[in-house]
């Protein structure tokens, strides 16, 4: 792989098949900011499984971390929800998270004005709802040792996860989150469960210890079930929230769907080293595959995090994001966002206004 | 402790203050169902922890064992929030579960016509909505094994925790679930993250094989990222939830959030043997306390459930939750349901319109 610009994003093939038309993202990429781009189309989850007989391909993370950065469709169907915990689709993700070392996850619940009519919240609850959270992403319940299943002294079956943190790995999220609260609004929330869990004890003691390094970033802490409340009483108080891996997985699915339009919503994966993952938070909806029915819009804005966090490309960046902005202007609406006095259109056709509106 | 009906009620006094004057609670349940009580008062939390040293004194615990119902006030404050785990007010409810062994958390979150208005959701999502989540309350990450602190291979502290499940606490809690569901609208949904979690898999499997046990009841499994959207996007989609300790923690507090008047929700916690425990789901609210403001409801509604599920007083539970709903039509709203057009009434005054309109 050639060092960043002309980058190589390498496009990780899941199932069902991708949201976004990687052609066609080629040329808007080309044609709004003049770099060239590689592409190299590699399998995980459910197409990996069907084409390899694993989640994650040796060679499919070997592609990944030979490339600038990587952007993935949405994982998981049907077909695999009975497999095997080695042979399910997640491990394939949960597996190329670890091996990138992406450990954290920023996920952006923005309310845009054209869609704030998409909200089940109220019209002023709802509008100006901009947080940012930032989760833990390998480490915690999903990865902790020991795991399995076993019994217990009287016989019985049992299913175990281990929750665990250790110094390091708070902090290296903390320092994450604290460097996006400051160029945020400047509000810290660190969501943990530290009047029962230990681990959320050692993580609010971590947290804590790093606050005077960012004097102006103003910090504070709540429980999880609060945060899962004062998201829908007055999501209007939050700015940058980090928690831990299972909290960040619950809490930045409620907080994308105050916005109305999760088929809207993009993140960013990333590590201290090798490529960044950049993926839509929604699931692979397959209940609509292959219905042209999909939002591409999650994917579109994912390449846009790619382009600024994967490859410093700020201003194809923006130039993404405003061709979106535009495209909503112009009133093109998925269904899932659609709203009575707009124009209805499928997947395929909204990812062409998009390329017009650039 | 007598048997049944005259009942004792041990009324377990935390911090701050309980919401509501026993006394007039006693003449509510005389005057309404000729039913006499012998109450006895003891503490736990910040109450016991201030008086005793600890947070749940075995003279408490043994009370609690005596009655026949318990009726707890809210846990927790300021005061004791940086306290170490053996001696914060949490610790003193949990081991108060422990030892009651009260498996079972019946979550009522219902959107009342009278204060559909006081929900940051879209009216139409919010009306008619009436969830009951069932959590399993002695079990899972709250009490697992092996849990504190300790180091790593590297020397780096670490905090940690285990969730575990085995078959028998999943069966028995799920039971309640399929028996709740059964009584309600047939419908019950599992939560867990079985595509992550082995103890989630454990906990899938064992619902689905209770399922033919009750054929009358529809059984659907959603993860809970995905729960912790739905609830926001259409609530009314759920009738029944059942799910793990944090996850019902987490879940229930959103449902409750959804009401949009969390000052109105009452709990029971039940288990094979011995006392249920009834406790408002909200917290201490020590930003207010001793300033009259806090809405009694959720307490006076968890007597009513004391009544139906703890003793077995289903005429008086009614009585005393249609004097709650004829107070709220009488127009009486304490600050956190207040709206235009009603009367703004202090927590006393709350208490003493309700005795009024028995
Ligand atoms: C698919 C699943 C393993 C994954 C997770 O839980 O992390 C997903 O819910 C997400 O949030 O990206
Ligand atoms: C106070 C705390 C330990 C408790 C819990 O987490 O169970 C509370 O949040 C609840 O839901 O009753």
């Amino acid at each position: 792989a050639l060092p960043s610009s002309p980058g190589t994003a390498s496009a990780l093939r899941s199932s069902p098949s991708p949201r976004t038309s990687f052609p066609s993202l080629a040329s808007l990429c080309f044609f709004s900011a003049g770099i060239e781009f590689r592409f190299r189309e590699v399998p995980v989850g459910g197409a990996a499984l069907d084409s390899t007989g694993v989640p994650l391909p040796d060679e499919t993370l070997a592609a990944a971390k030979e490339s600038d950065a990587v952007l993935l469709g949405a994982i998981g169907g049907y077909k695999w929800d009975a497999n095997e915990k080695h042979l399910k689709p997640e491990t394939g993700l949960l597996q190329l998270r670890a091996g990138l070392g992406v450990f954290a996850n920023l996920r952006p619940a923005t309310v845009l004005p054209q869609l704030v009519d998409s909200s089940t919240l109220k019209k002023e609850v709802a509008e100006g709802v901009d947080i940012m959270v930032v989760r833990e992403l390998t480490g915690g319940i999903y990865f902790g040792k020991p795991r399995g299943f076993g019994s217990n002294d009287r016989g019985e079956d049992i299913g175990f996860n281990t929750e665990v943190y250790s110094a390091s790995e708070i902090d290296r999220i903390a320092r994450v989150a604290f460097e996006v609260a400051r160029k945020r609004h400047g509000k810290l929330c660190s969501v943990d469960k530290a009047n029962v869990l230990e681990a959320s004890m050692l993580w609010r003691k971590r947290v804590n210890g790093l606050a005077s390094e960012f004097p102006d970033v103003e910090l504070s802490h709540m429980y999880v079930d609060n945060a899962a409340m004062q998201l829908i009483r007055n999501p209007k108080q939050f700015d940058t929230i980090v928690t831990n891996n299972i909290f960040g997985d619950i809490l930045s699915d409620e907080a994308s769907m105050l916005t109305g339009s999760i088929g809207m919503l993009p993140s960013a994966s990333i590590g201290d080293l090798g490529p960044g993952l950049f993926e839509p938070i929604h699931g692979s909806a397959p209940d609509i595959a292959g219905q042209d029915k999909a939002n591409p819009l999650a994917t579109v804005l994912s390449a846009a995090m790619l382009l600024r966090y994967g490859l410093g490309e700020e201003e194809a960046a923006k130039r993404i994001e405003a061709a979106v902005i535009n495209t909503l202007n112009r009133g093109f609406r998925t269904g899932d966002i659609f709203s009575g006095g707009t124009t209805l259109v499928g997947c395929k056709q909204m990812g062409e206004e998009v390329l017009r509106s650039v």
